[in-house]
């Protein structure tokens, strides 16, 4: 009787272990899934299938702690331009080490761009990518820019979101520079946070003051009065925020240069509510940084190259 | 008997798997130690010590087939300026995405500045932190750049590695932007390889003309007659190359601007020696961009912030 018994726990005892280490092995591999080895597994031509299973997968995915983490939903408008595929590959080579992260691309154009469709399906990040087309009228200097396309993607939120996702919005231009911590720091918002930024407004940095984990005013250099003295890149909102508030956008009608991000949050919440992250707004995670306008000078003017090289 | 061949079967059948597996699990792990995760771990204050115990276990370090993989160093000049740490930021983000790195950063000043000995030592990179100062007389536009910085990294690669070690040496400046592909087409430089360079020389991009495998000439936009018309993100060597030609340098003496590539690459190396890259040097991997000078003008006179914030 006791050697059956033994005979049978020594049978089944290992098999639990190897149900065990399987699931281990399970957890941990979506918490690294989003690394290079994944990027540069992704070169065939099942790629939108690959992205698509893999946005499903993921938005029901949990940290490796087991809780689950929200999404952090990063909008980034883009046009065309001699850098634009050098700025996303370098945001790209970012975004992919943040957990949970998905990316909503809108770019300024009639339609999806093959450039930008190219590098999104390579770019092992989940994607959305949308486009919206800025009226001539609205190119001036002075004149707010990327509105319809920040607009576009709050459009994208309410119509693919519910009260049953969790996440958190921010605006995420394709000429900054992120650090990887800043992503940590937002994901805690849970209605809308504010941090310092860098190389803004003429200065070394702008950011908020604050007392008593409270913001109680801006260091700034440039429209202290404003009511929220802040950089595109220098908040994120709760996704339910978002969602709760359908009508708050970002406008074209009496808005002035600057004053974008002002009357945007004006719409969702007060001074006093704001969430002070970076150890109280005294450490900058995110740079103002822009990149030069690319001199062509001696660019041929007929196509002097033997093949067509995409930069 | 041939109840007891069963039951023996069934009970070493589980215990082989669990072995096979966690022997699996050990390799993936080991590949993918260069992520997000390494980095926010790396927070405490034993950071230099795990640097250096990382950089010994990876230095005799396997790729995920089995063979070892040769390490790429990359050499940055870098210099205190308002968009460093916004660079070095951007820079380390990509570079933690390549396996078997080693970045070996080479500062225009007396000594090592805190700001980039603080940002290395956080960087998740095994780091070589070097400084040399470039004297002021050859500071003046017109001359080239970075000579003593990049002769200092060549210096020290060859007093510190020897004919056993496998490597590549590229040398990246702190405002381009690179592609992870750049890093997988340079690993295999048996002597000096050669790609396409972005948004360089006036131009959308230069390259060399590759006819049968053999550089032929030059795409270039600005002085074609050039030995070798490529930029310095254009180009690896491999390590045994610079370890072999111990008097090959970068130039003061009797060099003028733009010709720093070709002076160097004359010393080691002749044109139809060249390894073309990237699809017969088809593609673009990497692009020669650079950051806007920031505008400083609302920088208060005198400390008007209540805390000192490193930006």
């Amino acid at each position: 009787m006791k050697s059956i018994f033994y005979s049978r726990f020594f049978i089944l005892l290992p098999w639990i272990l190897i149900v065990i280490i399987v699931i281990d092995i399970d957890t941990k591999r979506s918490s690294v899934r989003n690394t290079a080895s994944f990027y540069f597994s992704r070169m065939g031509t099942v790629q939108q299938r690959q992205q698509d299973v893999r946005a499903t997968r993921s938005s029901s995915g949990f940290g490796s702690n087991g809780t689950s983490l929200p999404v952090i939903y990063a909008i980034t408008p883009t046009y065309s331009r001699a850098v634009q595929k050098a700025e996303l590959t370098r945001l790209a080579n970012t975004f992919r080490q943040v957990p949970q992260f998905h990316w909503i691309v809108v770019e300024d154009s009639n339609s999806h761009t093959e450039l930008v469709s190219r590098f999104l399906a390579r770019s092992g990040l989940r994607c959305t990518h949308l486009n919206v087309f800025t009226p001539r009228r609205f190119k001036r200097t002075g004149m707010p820019r990327a509105t319809e396309q920040r607009n576009a993607a709050l459009g994208w939120l309410r119509g693919h979101r519910t009260s049953k996702d969790k996440g958190v919005v921010f605006f995420a231009d394709d000429d900054n520079t992120y650090s990887l911590e800043l992503f940590e720091e937002m994901r805690s918002t849970r209605r809308v946070s504010v941090w310092p930024v860098g190389l803004v407004g003429g200065r070394r940095y702008e950011r908020p003051l604050v007392e008593k984990g409270k913001v109680v005013g801006w260091y700034t250099g440039w429209r202290a009065d404003r009511p929220f003295a802040i950089d595109m890149a220098g908040f994120a909102v709760n996704l339910q925020v978002i969602l709760s508030n359908p009508r708050a956008l970002f406008k074209r009608r009496g808005a002035k240069p600057g004053m974008q991000e002002s009357d945007f949050l004006k719409q969702i919440t007060k001074v006093e509510e704001l969430e002070p992250k970076a150890h109280n707004c005294t450490q900058v995670l995110v740079w103002h940084t822009r990149t030069e306008k690319v001199n062509l000078g001696n660019e041929p003017k007929r196509q002097r190259d033997s093949v067509f090289i995409e930069v």
